[in-house]
């Protein structure tokens, strides 16, 4: 890739953003997206819906970017949680980190990669090709390289220090916050599970004279899980007829006094709306009586058990309870709304089955992913269209729709492919074992930064058969030759990753096309218009905190090997600052709060990119033929190491 | 090595064992010998001295083997305690592991490594190669090959259930252990260290007003440590002065009423031995007033915290205190016996750091130990005695001298080395940052074990550069292939290892020659007899469950592969049961106890031993050509990890 080209698209993309931006900030003006654009804001009554019109909402204003940089990190925390304090916090320390990278790089390793191998020409410029600007340009040999090899080390030790001081910073908020938070029930609670059964005794009594005996102090009460999946659904229905309801009475929302009582509530007699969801909601209350007395005896040996105090609780969740350490097992409680019921009945046993399924699973799919995406884009080409779908054949020949065809399908595919790994990622942590959904978010983070590295960059870096890949790291003796080898070559894909993939997933992000169609097909086709049941979307953190990291690898991996990255990334994580924060204010709810516990996973990223960036330094210093820079880069990833794990020694008891 | 070499070489050994055993069962009849075979029956005033002589003291008689083996498990738990139990209980296991192994090896697998080739004749076995009898000796590709792949699976599930059944019931003593023993001052106490100075306070303080306010309702009291190394050396002499004044008083022992106040008791006036130790005595109380006085105010953070059960001790060593994890360290107590002082002033950061510290020094060591030894057994080569010490030239040249230093020198110094490994881990593990004596040796128990299978088994097997075995395990996919190629070569090394270091071993653990030797020069030149400050030795469970456990490796690798090393090894253990039942009775004196802490150490072993065995069989199914059992073997690791991973959390949460 020459310079010009990489301009060009820097400028393309740079207009589609803008593009999108204003758009945004005009759409958003119009009352009927507020539910796209503001579905927080509605929930939490601030927003206003006038149907006035007046000129102001034709005109795109940067309004919203002012209102979403004012709020302080107190106000941040204080009203959206301590999770969306620290999902402006990763942009932040991104920041401080990149804007040092960008110094050193583009003032200090650019010109000396320039200047590499002989003096360059400068009239030129736009046709140089990208490599002329990455290290591939330096001579074998040259003492050039020390410049890197400085500049290693110093970048290195500015992240440990940025990392170091925004884990304190954390860590410290999430102290505060525990101290200031109002007393919560979950916090006096504990879920005990794996309840022996005691012939001739309850669960209730088991429960009971257990925690009377060795909590006698603290204990106070506690409620025995019964099995009720089937109340959970009428109770489900229940709630949402009467929002409805409610909305319906109140007539706040809804304009649409009565309906039909038929399918889609198209067909059928017309009637009152209140009185057709208050029959309808009696009946549910009957049902619900008839099937809460038929559950009532149906206890599951787990029970949410309440202490008199936090200590006290505290206590009963970090102790082994009985002898048998795969019995009466404690954990702190969720939150109310956290509760993930599937494993309350499941033993120690199969718990951790599930669990090293799951991970057997994971690392067959992380592995495998690519073999069926490779199958179906060879499987879905022209001809094959064609026999399958024989009618289309005539638009298939024309020379517009093939050309499109073949060019874009593979890559609709391969983004179809992954439009589906949060979900089974999802789907596959919450076969863990795990009993809350705060947790499940935390272990599909995980899940999916790994897959998104090995996918995006391992596969990208070494390309190849999925085996081969495998087999690299089967050989660690290798592995930094074959990195340094493999990772530079790449630097022209990843820079136009981060420019097309990068910036066009946040106006995406901003833009919400997809509630924006269906909230305009809804209107359009069901006249729902604002009737419609609106749910506020909930903080995608485990999608959005691996894609961000993504980039931070990136950043860390390309610093000496290809300083033109830099201020890119540096774009992307001021333009994603801004359009997160105005989502987390708008847009996005928390459904609970970890406290914080997604931090440790970008410590734990940010740990591996330098160690990754290290180990590709040792390869290449040694390419290089410079075999004192690569043995003497050899302590750099050691001393990080140490480091990670005096900060997970100091900081992790806490989270 | 031909079997007619190893049976001479397995006729000598036994000869030899049984002469140190009757050389044993006379000697430690001799009345002059108790304190060196029955130290531990002094000490409990079992052991009644008579002088009178009967002609039955210098016959050999086997009454001491009967003597070992009858007490029960339950009296050695209540008179030797649990860690003894756990050292039996290792040898009760092997024998039951190995008693299997050798079953199913001599009857089936040695016929048919025997009839590998083609049909042998029977008549010329003397002169056979032990070859013959081992997987060597089976064809390429054969079907008989199945065979051991059978084995395999069976031994492996059979050592998993024994090791299962082993570890609940040490498990359920340790529990009962717990239950029935009176309680004990460390079960209320806890250890704090890390107590954050706040200005104003003194440490007392700053710790009582700490726990009164967390852990108001269980907190009893404190004492906070202070600086006394100075008092602690006076206070061992006094000791020391103390017990040797009561034993004069008594007269028991001492039948010297009075000896010379000069050096060593050989010069100076006479005086009464009573009055000598009392003035002495006097002298010392005084000093340690002075040294109290002096002392008294230098305060270290760290207390020991006392409660008013042991629930609340529990609670207190589980639970984080503060909110600073680096602060108020809190652990359970050592027993006072047992405290390690050293540590108490340091932070978390030191103790963190010494810790990093001796991991590298301790790899460096294992990988860099055979370094030194070579290299001095290169210097100390004939001509080098020779310039050395030019005087002793005329002995040198002698033709006997020459050929014994030639051929012992070499593996005399290796000894020597081996020697002092013992005393250099503990002294790293004591560098560690622990705190009591018991986690030293369990520590340095770990150590030894690494050791001895690195340098050990890895370095025989692995002949070549402590380079190169390093690279061998930097390669992980061909380690398989690696050692399938090595390790059988090895066999008949290793089975005439057994076969001396072990034997010999055992019959010089029995015949203790350092100590009977120590205690005749005694005699012969202090004149001190029975007076000399005998000290019970502490069990040495470091310096021997490593020994024990390489054995049992041994085995585990060679079970199919040379099957003939099998009934050797059951000699060993068997003649170990007996011995270590018999010292543990009479010799050694435990300290401390740990409560059966050293179990999970065999736990890990046998699973590392079960696994090497796995990958060396997947990589001689290979280099067997038959890639079907290479790949059907792959399971087998995985699922002894499993199993492994499954009982660490069934039942180590209660070590």
């Amino acid at each position: 890739m020459i310079l010009s080209a990489l301009l060009t698209s820097v400028g393309i993309n740079l207009g589609l953003c803008f593009l999108f931006f204003t758009l945004y900030s005009i759409l958003r003006k119009q009352p009927g997206n507020v539910t796209v654009y503001g579905p927080r804001l509605i929930q939490a009554g601030k927003s206003q819906r006038t149907n006035a019109f007046n000129l102001d909402m034709l005109l795109p204003t940067a309004g919203w970017v002012k209102r979403a940089l004012e709020p302080t990190n107190e106000e941040i925390l204080s009203n959206l949680g301590l999770d969306a304090l620290v999902l402006t916090r990763v942009f932040v320390f991104s920041i401080r980190v990149f804007s040092f990278a960008s110094v050193v790089g583009i003032f200090i390793l650019l010109p000396v990669n320039y200047m590499g191998t002989e003096i360059q020409e400068f009239f030129d410029l736009p046709n140089k090709s990208l490599d002329s600007f990455s290290i591939s340009n330096v001579n074998d040999g040259s003492n050039k390289l020390w410049i890197h090899f400085c500049a290693i080390y110093i970048f290195s030790g500015v992240v440990c220090y940025l990392l170091y001081c925004e884990h304190k910073y954390i860590s410290s908020k999430r102290i505060a916050h525990l101290y200031s938070s109002k007393p919560q029930p979950q916090e006096f609670t504990v879920l005990v599970s794996g309840v022996p059964l005691v012939s001739g005794n309850s669960i209730s009594e088991t429960v009971e004279s257990f925690f009377r005996e060795y909590h006698s102090s603290t204990y106070l009460s506690h409620v025995v899980v019964h099995r009720t999946d089937k109340l959970k659904i009428l109770m489900n229905d229940a709630e949402k007829l009467y929002k409805k309801l409610t909305r319906a009475k109140s007539g706040t929302i809804s304009r649409q006094k009565s309906k039909r009582d038929g399918f889609l509530g198209m067909f059928g007699k017309q009637v009152d709306v209140v009185d057709h969801y208050e029959k309808k909601l009696e009946k549910l209350e009957d049902d619900m009586r008839l099937k809460q007395s038929l559950l009532s005896g149906e206890e599951i040996p787990a029970a949410f058990v309440s202490f008199r105090t936090r200590h006290g609780a505290a206590i009963a969740s970090n102790i082994q309870q009985g002898m048998d350490p795969t019995q009466w097992l404690t954990e702190t409680a969720p939150e109310p709304q956290d509760v993930h019921w599937p494993f309350f009945t499941a033993s120690f046993v199969r718990r951790w089955i599930s669990n090293v399924v799951v991970f057997v699973a994971f690392v067959a799919l992380i592995i495998l992913y690519i073999v069926p995406v490779l199958l179906v884009q060879s499987l879905a080409n022209l001809h094959q269209l064609e026999t399958w779908f024989p009618f289309l054949k005539s638009i298939l020949n024309m020379k517009i729709v093939s050309q499109v065809i073949t060019g874009y399908l593979p890559s609709l595919i391969f983004q179809g492919f992954l439009m589906i790994v949060p979900p089974v990622m999802l789907l596959l942590s919450s076969m863990q074992g795990f009993i809350s959904h705060s947790q499940i978010e935390k272990s599909a983070c995980i899940k999916l930064l790994v897959f998104t590295v090995w996918n995006s960059f391992f596969a990208n870096v070494l390309s190849g058969s999925a085996l081969y890949r495998v087999n690299v790291f089967l050989e660690p003796k290798n592995i930094p030759g074959v990195l340094a080898a493999a990772v530079p070559a790449q630097a022209s894909f990843f820079i136009s990753y981060v420019v097309t993939t990068g910036w066009t997933g946040l106006s995406s992000e901003i833009f919400r096309l997809v509630p924006l169609l269906w909230s305009f097909m809804a209107k359009l086709f069901f006249c729902k218009e604002d009737d419609k049941e609106f749910e506020v979307p909930s903080t995608p953190f485990c999608q959005e905190i691996p894609r961000i990291l993504f980039f931070g690898l990136l950043g860390t991996t390309y610093f000496f090997l290809s300083p033109l990255i830099l201020p890119f990334l540096l774009v992307y994580f001021c333009l994603g600052y801004v359009i997160y924060r105005n989502q987390l204010l708008n847009v996005y709810e928390a459904k609970y709060e970890t406290g914080g516990k997604f931090w440790p996973i970008v410590h734990s990223s940010t740990i591996f990119s330098l160690v990754l960036m290290h180990i590709i330094a040792i390869g290449l210093f040694g390419l290089k033929k410079l075999p004192l820079a690569s043995s003497l880069t050899i302590p750099l990833p050691i001393l990080t190491l140490l480091f990670s794990i005096y900060c997970q020694r100091r900081f992790l008891p806490n989270f």
